[in-house]
């Protein structure tokens, strides 16, 4: 008898007749005597219409009250969920945040997991029971909701199975795994059996979207064995392992393609240089993550530091910036969203440096330049103007992994 | 300063532009200097578009999971209401059944208030914050979410103020107070600026829909200061006194009726009466209320008797007796579902035989057959065939309130 934690994303629940297939699904691995804890998204669609309607009152909805607003989708899930397993005639029992007791910190809208009270779930297995619950919410140790952002059921289902010591984490999604790249942008990417957690993060981070980042750092964190598979037409998928002298390894493993950045500039007169460590850390007390920092020259007279930060959190870095130009030494602050950041990554990058060579002379002969890069042991990634994006996944593809293709 | 408890209903918040006004009926209220603890239904709507999806995965939905799935409803409302409020410069927070302490029984579906815990809400208040309650819901002992059953949101408000010792418990609605009849049955009906609790828990349990039952007898219980407005037009609206002896009292304050109502027949043969004691046990058992208790003889074989029950207890009583036969030594089960129950209200009917005779008079000059009837001090209620019920309404409400709507 093992112990599976199974994830369910927004499409794998997007309607009725999906939920009974999940249904399907689950009971066939309690069937086979396994004990299963079940974590699910919202029906896709449903948050969006909640965040809508948020919206529509007002533009910037008050953070606390949104979170409460939209883990009511995943509420919805479970219950549905719950009640199409025990018409099969098995035991299932729904189970929200604070029932569980999934206590988070106080950052509305992007809580961390900071503790999982698991006697509640392991009581619930103990009665043969399939404990259904409500990924993405937490509470805080004020009794407040918190969501732990998008991505966050991915994230739930981790913690849930590194606390229960599951001996697997399976994340059901509309993809049957982890392909060498996006499929919709490449349609020669093929799906890889393994990939080691360090690549898979890296590529999290870089852009591709299977897993979310957060969720790849907690199994990381825990070494929890995760495999990617599709809800769809379940199969062996993708597991993500965390043996990096796998015999198997290849020298790129994959390219990520991010259209989610933009270039941010800090500028300033030629005496006056912007100070990099105050914007780090201005960028850190707002939770806001920057890469591919760089030391630029735009005209004679300005100096200054160039970065890129998530899209999401554009508007919010301007703002701080802006207001700060005084205390970080800065005279002007510009940014670019016509860009789009595109990466190798794979762990032979660090041991062939042949990689790096070959990467950017691809580019080269295409014809896309590159605006900024940035490389790791692992990864190299560049920044180009985001028409660039398709041709340049493709070039790399070709690149790395022509002769496996054949 | 005073303390108002201000519950609004489903179509008082139906959509983004309703919330909008009830935002600033609060903030009126507010700004007025008195503190303000919101109740809310889900969005009209709402909560049938939760049943339907519940139904179509399982015609009897576990009870349990379709609490879970309903309290979404309002969940989403006080998160709206909240920002809306927020957003209007007010302090606002938005408050569950777990967040404010409301602890219920386990009866999942109709469950009861044991108990509501007050200091975070008075905190809450201290803080010159408007707490908002999501209605209808509560917790267990063992933290479990249930519901209070359809027109729950009134009983919260209800209970909640009676907790806070409110001023006032105001209940807007679609309709702007009690009225001596329906209106979209007798046009000639009028509004009541007063009505007496007893009065109130009459008409409420005889079909008028204005306020729950047992939402009214928790006001009775508590003597909460109970007053029913309209939220698209507000104004004074009706008073649910304690005052039995007020001058202003009339013989008859309203007429009520209801479709919903069942006539249900226990029969036997001639030598084996049916025990109605076991009957009404077995009825108390499963929480299901019967009224109209009368012994019949139908055929000159059989003899029994009939009673009738809410439309909802329909099918679970039926099955209830079928499945007992023996034991209360029936012979056979009858439902008869196309009739009505018309009733006249009022403390005066206690003090005035005349009253009773003229509402069965006035009904026999119509022509109208009554089926069963009933009787207590300060009602009257008779069960005709359905198609009478309209025509018995006019008949009654033109009896007893001609002379004083001229």
């Amino acid at each position: 008898m093992a112990l599976f934690v199974q994830k369910f994303g927004g499409t794998s629940v997007g309607s009725l007749e999906r939920i009974e297939a999940v249904a399907e699904l689950v009971v066939k691995t309690r069937q086979q005597g396994h004990q299963v804890v079940v974590v699910l998204s919202a029906m896709s669609g449903e948050t969006n219409r909640l965040i809508d309607m948020a919206r529509q009152l007002d533009t910037r909805p008050n953070s606390r009250e949104l979170d409460v607003l939209l883990t009511t989708g995943e509420q919805v899930s479970v219950a549905l969920l719950a009640m199409a397993i025990i018409k099969r005639g098995h035991s299932a029992i729904s189970l929200l945040a604070d029932q569980v007791g999934i206590q988070t910190s106080n950052h509305f809208g992007k809580a961390q997991i900071e503790r999982i009270h698991t006697e509640r779930l392991k009581q619930e297995l103990e009665h043969n029971r399939i404990a259904i619950i409500a990924g993405f919410q937490g509470r805080d140790n004020e009794g407040n909701i918190t969501t732990l952002g998008r991505g966050g059921t991915d994230t739930t289902a981790v913690e849930l199975a590194a606390a229960l010591k599951a001996d697997e984490c399976q994340i059901f999604t509309d993809v049957d795994g982890v392909y060498t790249t996006d499929p919709r942008i490449d349609s020669k990417a093929r799906r890889l059996a393994y990939v080691t957690c360090a690549e898979m993060l890296a590529l999290a981070s870089l852009g591709a979207k299977v897993l979310h980042l957060r969720s790849v750092e907690a199994a990381g964190r825990h070494k929890v064995p995760l495999r990617v598979l599709s809800s769809f037409s379940p199969d062996a998928g993708t597991l993500i392992t965390y043996e990096e002298n796998s015999r198997l390894q290849s020298t790129v493993s994959g390219i990520a393609a991010s259209r989610d950045e933009v270039q941010v500039s800090v500028l300033s007169s030629a005496e006056n240089t912007p100070k990099l460590r105050l914007i780090e850390a201005l960028c850190t007390e707002h939770n806001i993550e920057i890469d591919m920092i760089t030391q630029t020259q735009q005209h004679s007279e300005k100096i200054g530091y160039a970065f890129t930060v998530h899209s999401n959190d554009h508007l919010q870095v301007i703002e701080i910036l802006q207001s700060n130009l005084g205390y970080i030494r800065a005279h002007h602050v510009e940014s670019n969203m016509g860009v789009a950041k595109v990466s190798a990554v794979g762990l032979g990058i660090k041991s062939n440096c042949g990689v790096t060579e070959q990467f950017f002379s691809a580019l080269a002969q295409e014809g896309i330049k590159t605006l900024m890069d940035a490389s790791s042991e692992i990864k190299v990634s560049v920044l180009v103007e985001e028409k660039y994006l398709e041709l340049a996944v493709r070039t790399l593809h070709a690149t790395f992994f022509s002769e496996s293709t054949e």
